[in-house]
This record gives C-alpha cells, structure tokens and sequence, in this order.
C-alpha cells in the first residue's frame, strides 16, 4: 500500500520535449527473421503481453517442423490472424519456448480451440488488420475483427494489463489457454493448475518441458467487474482420480489441473463496455503472483499504467540523444535502442524472491535477478553496452549469473539460460567474457574474486561439450564433438577473457594459464589452406572439407571463411597466421565481394541473402566484430566504408529491417555502437575500435552523471570517412577509443569526407 | 547443530521394564485386506520406509485392475519378492496413492527393470524369506536372497535410514527408482527431477497425478561413502530440447529429469561391508529436504536412530500399560494402538514450512503441520482417542485441518486430504466431528470460533455431492446423486455434531439451526417397510430396492440393515422409527444372527467373510458403533458379548489379524477403546458408551499428568459379563463414563460374570 500511496501523490514528469517513444517502431523485426515481437513490455520487463499470430507445432508427425521457426516470438507481420495475447515471450532468439497464458475476448458461440490461419471462424482467433494496429512501447492495440473488440494492451514489470471494449452483444467470453505456447509440442505442457478465488480473480501455474526442460511459471489474473459463469475443457486423458463422480468439475468448479486445458470466463456485457484483466506473472508461487499484482498495479487505471510504463522506456531511451541525417535512421536507432532494453528480463518477484536452477526458492539480497541469457549472441555488443549505458542493471544481471553458478550441479556459469533452466544452447562459455568486460571496465558491484573463480571452475568443466579434449589436446577434435572448431575458436577467445579478468584482479597465475590457453585458435588453423579448419582425435586435419559450406564442416552459424576470423582477441597473431596484412587484406575483401552460391546457405534457416554481404554474414553473430579488422591493417577507410554499408543496407525501420534474429538485442546492439562509431571487437577490453558514425550527433548521458557528447562534421550519407577525430578537444590517432576516457565524461568530434583518408 | 548436540549430551532413558515394542507386530494386517505395511516409521512420521512386493498397475488395458487392491500399503504377505524400499505408505487404506522413491540394493548384472514376481531374476528385485524377516517398530531387516544382502531400515520423522550389508562382491548397485509407486498407472508420474549434488549427495523431486492430484514429495538422498559411477535410464519420450547432443546425459551427468527415470549408483564394496543411506524428505524443496537430513540425523550412527526411533515408540506405547489374560492379546493390543500412533502423519519440514492445497508455501505457527486424514474412517474411534491420549497432537491435527480450510479454494475443511491435496474421498464432512469432539471435551488449542464457522460453512458450500439438495430437501435424492441415503444420514450426524460444537461455544442460532438439520435422518426413513431407503427428487420412495444388497442401494460400504442404524447422534430417536425398543431389540439381534449369503458382498473388493457377523459388517465402519446400542435398550449385556466376540474373532496379532482394512487407525481406535471398555459412540458428545473390557487391567497415563486407572474384578473369556463398576470407588449405575471425568483422573473397576446381568 505503501508503495501504491506514492504512486498516487508524486507527479509524473512528462518530457513532451523530448518524446523518443515515437521513435520506437515495435514491428520492425516481425516480418520473416527478425522474431521480435510487437506487444507491450516495459524495459527489461518481466511481461512480454504481445500478440501470437500462428500455433504451429514444434513437431509434425514426430519431425521438426522448420516452418515454427518464424513464430519464435509469436508474431508473423504477414499472418492475417491473430490467436490471441500471451505474457512472455522471447525477443529475436533463433530457437524458442514460452508464450505463456494466452488470454483472447470473443463474442457469439464460445469456441474453445484456437482455430486455423485458413478458417479463423471454427476457432476463437479472429482476423485482424495492420490498418487497425497500433505498436508502441508499452502499448498495443488491434481490433479483432471477427469478434468486433478493440483489444488493448499495456504492461507493468510484471503484471500484463488488458482492455478489451466489446461490441452490442450479450456475452462476452475471456478464454484463458494453458495449452497455447511458443514452440509447442504433444506432451509439453506437462502440468497445468488452476485456481477460481472468487469470481474476479483466478491464479494457478503452468509446467512445460520445453527448452527449459523444467519450467514453471505462476499466475494472477484480476478482472474488474465478476464473470457469471466460467468452466473449462480437457484434452487430455488425465483423470482427476478424487472425484469419485462428485462434482462436473467442467462447469463453475473452481478447481482445474491437468495436462491440457482450456478455460474461458462468461460476462455480462453492454456495447462499449471495457473489461479489463491484470494478469501477474511470478517464478515462485501463485502467492507471489498475487504480491505482484496488488504491488506494481494497485488499481483499474489502464491509461496511467500506460502512461508511466511509457515514461520508463523514455526515461531509458533519454540516456542517447542524437541528431540524424533522417527519420529513418532516427527511428531504426531508437527502435535498435528499444530493443537492446528488452532483456535480459526481471526473474524475480517485487519481494525479491525467486526460482533458481536447482528449483529451489531463493531471495536476491540487493541485486535484481536477470534471467534470459543468450550469451553466445549477447557478449558481443549487448553487455558491453551495458558497461557504457547500463552498468547497474549489467552488474546485477552478473549477481544473477552468480546466483546461477551458485546453484549450478555443474559448477558452471550460464551457458543460455532462462526461467530457471540451462537450455544449453549454443557455444562457449560467454559468460566469463561478460564477467571480464565488466572487470577491465571497473563495473565490479559483485565479488569479483567470487567471479573470477566461477569463470576458472567453468573453464575447466571436463564433461562440458568438448572441452575435456579441448584441456588436453589444446583443441576440440572433431571426430570426437560437433562444430569442433567454432568450439575451439571460442573457448581460446574465453580464455583469453578470463587472463583478462585475472590481470585487473592480479592474480598472476591464471593470468598466465590462460593466457596460454587463448593462443589454442592456432591449433586449428591448417596453414596449407590458409583457413580454419577442423582436426581429427589423431592431430591430423579432416580431410573431407568445405571452407563455403557451414553445417558438417566443424562450425556453427558461420562457415570457415567468416569463423577463420574468429579471433577478436589476438588480432595480430591472426594476421600472422593468415600470411601477414597484405593477405589479411585481400582475404577481408573476398570475404565481402565473393558471391556465395545459394547452395551454401539455403537450407539454413536463419540465413538468406538478406543477412550477408558478399559471403560476409551479418545475420549471424560470428562476425559481427570482422568490418572493423581493416583498422589493424592500415586500412580504416575500408572498415569505415563497410560499416556504413551494413548500418544502412542491414537495418532499417520497417518490420523486414532486420535482417536476421535480433538474437535477444545483439544485432540491435551491434547497431547502437556502429552507428556511434566504435565497437567492442573483443570485449573484456578496454578498446572500442573506431568504424564511422551514422549519427549527426549524440549525447549520451551516462549513469555516473557524466556525458558524451559526439559531434560529426560534414555527416552526409556519403561522406562516410572519417578524416580527423578529436578527444576532448585534441587530435585522437588511435584506431580506438578507450572505455574509461568515455566513462570520465568525453567530448568527441568526428570529421568526415567523401574520400578515404588512407 | 544444537539439536545435534543435545542428542548426545542427554542420556536416552531405557525403560528396560517396559519395553513394550516387544509386543508390537508389524506384520499384523500386511495379509490379504489390513493394508498395513511392516516398515519402519516413527510415531506420527513422515517417512514409512517399508518393503513393497509388487508392482501391479492401477489399470490394466485402461481399466481398473482389481488385484492393484491388496497392494494400498505395497507388501502382502504372501508374496515371496521385494521389489524394494520405498518411503511413503499409507496404512490400511482402501484406496492408495504413495510408494515414492524405491530403492533397492543389488548385486551382479545391473538391471533396472523391476523383473516379476514369477521371474524375479529377470530384474531387480528378489526373493525373501519371512524367516529372514524381522518387522520391529522403527525397525525392520530382510535378507535380499537372489542379492544376498541384508537389509536394515530405520527412520527418523523425516528421514528413512537404510543399512544395507553386501557379500563379497565388487560392486555393489544402489537403485533409485522414480517410476516405481504405489496404485500406478501410465502417466501418474508427471515430471521427476534429480541432482546428483556430489558424490555422496543426491537431492530431487517427483511429481505424481494421482489419488492426488497435483502432488510433490522433494528427497535428499545422502551416502556414507562415495560412489564411483551412476546413471539412469528413461522411460518416455520426454526429450531434453536443450541438450544439443552435448552429453550423453545417460551415466555420469549430474542432472536428470524427465517422467519415467530409474538412477542407479555403482559402488566398490568389500565382503560384509555396509552402505548406509540417509533418504530424507520435504513437501517444500530439495532444501527443505537437506534441512530436514542434517537436522535429524547429523551422523551416521544407525543403531542410535534405532535406538532413539524405538524409544519414541515405548513413550507412546507406555501412556498405556495393561496386563492381559493371553500374549496373544497383549499383543495385539499393543500392536492396534501402535497402528493408531501412525497417522495423521506429519507434513511439514524442520523449520516448518509445508505446502498447502493452494500449492503455496506456508509457515505453520506454532503448531505442527499434519496431513493424510482419513476422515470418513477416523472421526469415529481415531480422533476420539487421541482427544484421551493424544490431545496435544489432536489440537495440531485440527490446526491444519482449519489451515486447510484456510487455503481451501471450496472454503471447506478437509473431507479425505494427503499431502496438500484433496482427494474428495467417500462421503460427508467429517472434519466437523473432529472439531466438536474436540471443543466438546475441551480440547482447544484453536481458534474454536473460527472452527465453528469453518464448519459451517463446509455444511452449506451447496456444489459438494449433493449438499445442495440436501440443504433445500433434507435429503439427498437418489435420482441426483450416488450413495444418496449414506450421505444424508452422515449429513445429519454432522450437523447435529456442529450444533454440540455450537452449543459449547453458546451460539443459539447456528445450535438451532443444526439441530434441525440433524433431524433428517428421518426424510429418508421407509416406515413402511422399518429401513432407510433411497427417496427420490420427486419425494417418493425408489421402488426396486434390496436391504442387503451393498452396491447401488443408495449406501456406501454397507447394506440398508447395517445403514439403517447409522443415527448415532439420536438413538432414542432411531429407536422409535424403527419401532420401539422389542422391534429395535430383535432388529439388532437380526443383524448379528442372520446368514447373510455371499451373492451380497462376494463382488465387494473389501468385504469377505472374516469380516461380517451375521451381516453386521465390522471390516467396515458404518456399523461400528452398533454393538453398544444395546445399552439403549436395556439389553447392555448382548453389547457386552459381542463386544468380546468382535474383539477375540475379528482381531488378532498376526499377519491375518484384520478382518478389514485398518483405514488409518480407525479400525485399531476400536479396538483399543473397546478393549478398555467404553466407546465414543457419537463423537461431539462427552459419553463413551459401556461394553466388556478385554484387559485385565491398564493405566492410562494422560498428557496432563493424571491417569486412570482400570481394574477388572474376575476377567476371563467367559466372564464377559459386567456385573458392576465402581467409577472412584462408588458404584456407577449409567451405560456410559463421561469424558471429563476420566481426564481429571479416574479410578474404574469393573466387576465380571459369567452371567449376563439383566
């Protein structure tokens, strides 16, 4: 109450100046392979409340079904249906899972099942149009056509906020599906509850066996004016073995459980009546859920709630100010910069308890716990980021990988990891380069010795996809483990973060460990190529080779062209090991003109000619750090060149403007830095190398109270080199930047030019 | 650690005189319908670590499997496997749920399918020899014959201790089977989860969808030496989407999840070495569970826990102690009142902490948290008896019924509960008998107005089997709802037990009132042909109708004849219905005379022979009280020979001891109290009515410290005849002895004939 009191008494302060939601397109991304979504969340919220558009099953006929793959976050731009809203949902991940609680109003016969994309009618979905679409920050809105109801969606950190304004109509129904998911298979859903307290509020939970193999999430849903009637429907063949024929448990019996269930709530309605729904999301209990919902939303007001959830993504987007040369470059970098703040997302209820991986209750004692880590996308460019923009939230979502380390049977820092679950997925052990950038930056609000031990001990976890072999040979052999050679290449580069961390913390011995361990990318290297290349148990490289294809040939999203440069953190030696700078550079530019056979990539799910560039892959995160390696050839104006091209050519903001899976902010992030002119090649360094701005200026307002401010002289769209830099009023020769110039407050001024300054 | 300590610093006081768990035997009942089991387990303990002998499915081709009856409490006596130990047993049930966690020690070839009773080599379980077999309170030791191993169990409240002694082998396996259980069928497990913490540790938890529906019992699992290897195997499809092919999640991985999983550990042994395993449980967490471990048995000194788990069952068995005139009956005395002690049992960790049926985590304040009531069995003999020995125990049995109520989403009190589940269970609701014995007597530690309206409100929640027409009828019609005459005779009983509840506690109105509804027993009276009968909605009597045929009649567990006398509350009342006391007299001679022929109970899975007199049914309860109507009418002295009768040919201390599923205690609470003499014939009164005592002599130590004390002048098998009582030292001329008389200390002597005195 407390809480609630205040909200009522201090103003809200509105910066009508400077109102950058407006920037902010929420579909950009939902056509094709971006798989953001468009709903309602606040920054880093814990409610993802959005629209899904199809429920295909993860399998067909007991098969992967490629074509789930789009629906990762729900939402198809193209899909003309809608089956309704639900809570959670990931942003731009390449595989997936929740969908969470789909709530739909509709009218007329009640229908239980979601129907077809092909015959909306038979089912509950309703078609809809981008015409009666409106997608904000914290705001959405669709009319549902076949059922004549504007929906309206707003959320709080974690409660979901519905306004459905019905037709003339007698009844409206509000189906609740515990079987609706992302991802969806026969048999997911393992275990579904719930719960009719009274006929406003009903809670209960959801149990799936997904890519979180062991995943609940808990609920509270509050109406604000009482069903009269409600029931539900089962599709399973689970019996609830009490009821010796006591009770129709299917009919105004307020208890439900099973595996597979459907239930819908009855209301009196008159035309233009609005029902509304709080529906609280919490990864402890239902009670959690309901301390949640009477904390954050302690009323009916759905405008105020949409009003300050609004204001937080302002307040979070006010931290870059910027000039550009269009309102599409404008809204592309604010929508990039949405993105970039939607996760990792809150795991934890307002009393700061939560779930950890050992399924065990825990309290977060003076961190918010994170959870959602895509690491092998998000270390790249996300976490540094939040080095530079969120270095609070950053150092708690570090606390949360802790938590995690502390919980873990393996004694492992997170590999991907979301709502109490190690999904595995991906490469590397990322984690400890997150950790590491956050030391050599000097964000530390975690024991950092606590951190450096956790990165060592997961370093050296021998049953850990490959890296038993990795410990012994120096290499992962590819007789021996999958995408052998991508393997090897990241863990040498973690390794080499984690040498970091131990020289910032002064710990000489591991320092000088792994140090040694981050030179193993030469291992596989195969000089007689000139490539990456992968080498069997024996040390003898494989014979059977392609340096285009990317599955089968020892890598992972990449092929050996882009992954041959996946050493961030020895760029020299790598330029060594290619055959010096003059074949770097050729190699760097057959790399963006060769062109790439459809052959090579067409049965890749996640990669089309959109995301690449010559064989360039920007799609895909394995060389997102590779357009700025001119600048260790003498050659910037080629990276300067490249960079503009990609931040012009590979995002935009229109829902095809992205041209691959934003990958949980990472592609978003890449375009943040870019477009202000550095990038974090190796993160878990203090350097930023320089590329060339997209913006006209920018001031970015740092937490410590300290600003950087960046100016660009002669910014055109094709004066893109950069021709002088000057640091806080002195010229700056250096193809970098350093963290903790900017950090102290920097002034940054870029002159640029129609031609390359060489 | 303090509790460690001071379990070492106080001396444990041996009543080397009265070591009265010399006369109890387990294995009474664990033959064809008691339903006992002859594990190991404490006064009230949440672990019953016992033997199971067969794994029969619940459901055989989708249907119920007749034979899964006599396996509610796992063992039958008969068998010649074990399949193992599991921690969780109901006792003398008559439907089941439990078995949770079996484990089984093995030598040889590792197999992890449970094998056959015919062809026990062919898995994991193996024969056994009563002559091996010894079944102690709290203790219990086998010899595995196919493995050649002993087997010991012991436990303390919350923790299962196993000392399992090897042959000269060289590995040992210990298996953890999560699929096994007790009443299974395909799909009851819905998710198992398993941490191998370290190489001594394993911690977990399964789920089930069972006789409860959503029920979770958490385990820490702790060895005295480390093993060398594990794994598991699976049984379902359930697949580990996150896994990637980055394991072989199958040995050696330390975490395990999916529906159907059998772990198993490999150890080195040497001949006549001993693995000790401590299994603790939680209905709250993994960490609960190690809570739970450490607090309780902090070391492994097996013989200790023995020692103290047996010395809790001699205070128990002391507050009783009598002389008899056979060992036969000393021992089954002991062994009834040690099946009374086993339940409810307690659900709730260290710290208490428990989950409620709204599947939240709760903290039991000040009281200890209980669960598994039997209510329908139990309100009769059970609570009635704890309210005289137990009270303390009684009054935190009644707290967590009223925290059910609390947490009970119908705002009921529990009608048959286990481990925060309602199973809805047989008919009526009985917890308000509980509570008005318990307010009745005195017995208070609650909050009795709260319980008052508690009850209430569980009388009038109109949706629970058929109380809605029972409320605007005064009867249940038989056209709407099963079992229709046993539910408003039960009805009515309650409600007349709220009304004493009320009366105690001086509210007029809610007396009245349901004094007026425990009058309709009448509605349902035929006096036209002198029994209850099944009266229809539109009012009239159902027309083909059998007064002896059980199934289908309008009763549940018994017949019209036996039903009929179901008025406890109102005898006198009864007696003019049926038709004055000669008609009542030759009614109650009828009933224990008559040849009931078997076409009437031979369908009745827990109906035989052994369990009748005449067609009185005393191996089910709804006549349980029926013998002491005699007292009724003058005739005390039939009460006082079939008393005897039933106490000598329905009861004994071997295997086949029950004639009846010992339902909780129920069974045994008759025993004990008839035996002694006097019986609580309508719960919610003071009076307990007069029969022939058994012993032939006992003191009863109560809990505040006063006793009473029972001498029987010329006892002997054919001096079932009482003569005379003198009730401290003056003659007592009433049929019955009131309770607070006795709890302020009493001096009973009966005097004994061979002749009735009339």
């Amino acid at each position: 109450m407390k809480k609630a009191l205040l909200l009522l008494v201090i103003p809200v302060i509105i910066h009508t100046q400077t109102n950058l939601i407006q920037y902010v397109k929420p579909l950009t991304g939902t056509q094709r392979m971006g798989h953001t979504f468009p709903g309602a969340t606040v920054p880093f919220g814990a409610v993802q409340l959005s629209p899904d558009t199809d429920t295909l099953s993860y399998e067909k006929n007991g098969k992967y079904q490629k074509e789930v793959y789009q629906y990762c976050a729900g939402y198809q731009y193209e899909d003309s249906t809608i089956v309704g809203f639900s809570h959670t949902h990931f942003s731009g991940t390449g595989h997936s899972d929740l969908g969470d609680f789909l709530i739909i109003p509709t009218t007329g016969h009640l229908q239980l099942n979601p129907g077809t994309a092909n015959n909306p009618e038979n089912g509950y979905r309703s078609r809809y149009s981008h015409a009666n679409e409106i997608a904000e920050p914290a705001y959405y809105k669709v009319k549902l056509d076949d059922h004549n109801i504007i929906a309206e969606l707003t959320a709080s950190t974690r409660v979901g906020f519905h306004r459905y304004t019905f037709p003339a109509i007698d009844t409206a129904h509000i189906i609740l599906d515990l079987m609706h998911g992302i991802y969806n298979y026969d048999g997911k859903v393992v275990w579904t509850f719930v719960r009719v307290e009274n006929d406003t509020l009903v809670t209960g939970f959801r149990q799936t066996n997904g890519w979180g193999r062991t995943r609940t999430v808990y609920f509270a849903m509050a109406f604000n004016k009482p069903f009269m009637s409600y029931g539900h429907a089962k599709y399973d063949t689970s019996v609830y073995r009490g009821f010796w024929r006591k009770f129709d448990e299917r009919k105004n019996f307020p208890e439900m459980a099973g595996k597979n269930i459907r239930a819908y709530f009855n209301f009196p309605v008159t035309q233009n009546e609005q029902i509304n729904i709080k529906f609280a999301l919490s990864p402890v209990s239902t009670a959690g859920a309901m301390k949640n919902l009477t904390d954050e939303i302690p009323d009916w007001n759905f405008d105020r709630v949409k009003k300050e959830s609004q204001q937080l993504w302002n307040n979070e987007l006010e931290k870059i100010s910027i000039e550009m040369l269009s309102k599409k470059d404008l809204e592309t970098f604010y929508t990039s910069l949405y993105h970039t703040f939607l996760g990792p997302t809150v795991y934890m209820d307002v009393d700061g308890q939560y779930k950890g991986i050992d399924q065990n209750i825990h309290q977060a004692d003076g961190f918010t716990n994170y959870t959602t880590f895509s690491l092998w996308d998000t270390y790249r460019a996300l976490h540094p980021l939040f080095n530079l923009l969120q270095p609070k939230r950053n150092g708690d979502m570090i606390r949360s990988m802790l938590a995690h380390y502390d919980q873990s049977v393996h004694n492992m820092l997170p590999v991907w990891s979301h709502y109490a679950n190690e999904n595995w997925c991906m490469i590397g052990y990322h984690s400890v380069s997150v950790i590491a950038d956050a030391v050599v930056k000097g964000n530390m609000p975690f024991d950092a010795i606590k951190a450096l031990k956790a990165s060592v001990s997961t370093a050296n976890q021998r049953y850990y996809d490959g890296l038993g072999y990795y410990l012994d040979k120096g290499f992962v052999p590819d007789d021996m483990n999958s995408s052998s050679v991508s393997k090897t290449l990241e863990y040498a580069y973690d390794d080499w973060a984690i040498a970091q961390m131990a020289l910032k913390l002064e710990d000489a011995n591991i320092y000088e460990e792994f140090m040694k361990r981050s030179e193993n990318f030469i291992n596989v290297f195969d000089p007689s190529i000139g490539f990456m290349r992968p080498k069997l148990n024996n040390g003898t490289f494989r014979k059977n080779f392609s340096t285009l294809e990317t599955d089968g040939q020892g890598f992972i999203e990449g092929n050996s062209w882009n992954y041959s440069l996946y050493v961030p953190h020895n760029v020299p030696g790598l330029i060594q090991l290619i055959g010096g700078k003059k074949r770097f550079s050729q190699y760097l530019d057959s790399l963006f003109t060769m062109h790439l056979s459809e052959e090579y990539f067409a049965h890749n799910e996640d990669i089309t000619r959109e995301g690449i560039i010559g064989n360039y892959v920007h799609g895909n995160e394995p060389s997102h750090h590779v357009p700025y390696f001119y600048n260790w050839i003498g050659e910037s104006w080629k990276t300067q060149e490249k960079i503009r091209m990609i931040l012009n050519a590979k995002y935009s903001n229109t829902p095809d403007g992205l041209s691959g899976n934003d990958d949980c902010g990472q592609m978003s992030a890449w375009y943040i830095f870019s477009s202000l002119g550095f990038y974090p090649v190796a993160p878990g360094s203090e350097q930023y190398s320089i590329g060339s701005p997209l913006v006209k200026s920018a001031k970015i307002t740092l937490e410590n109270g300290k600003t950087i401010s960046l100016n660009v002289k002669n910014q055109s769209a094709k004066n893109v080199y950069v021709q002088k830099i000057l640091l806080n009023g002195k010229e700056w020769k250096e193809k970098y930047f350093i963290h903790s110039d900017l950090m102290n407050g920097a002034s940054i001024i870029f002159e640029m030019g129609a031609k390359p300054k060489k």
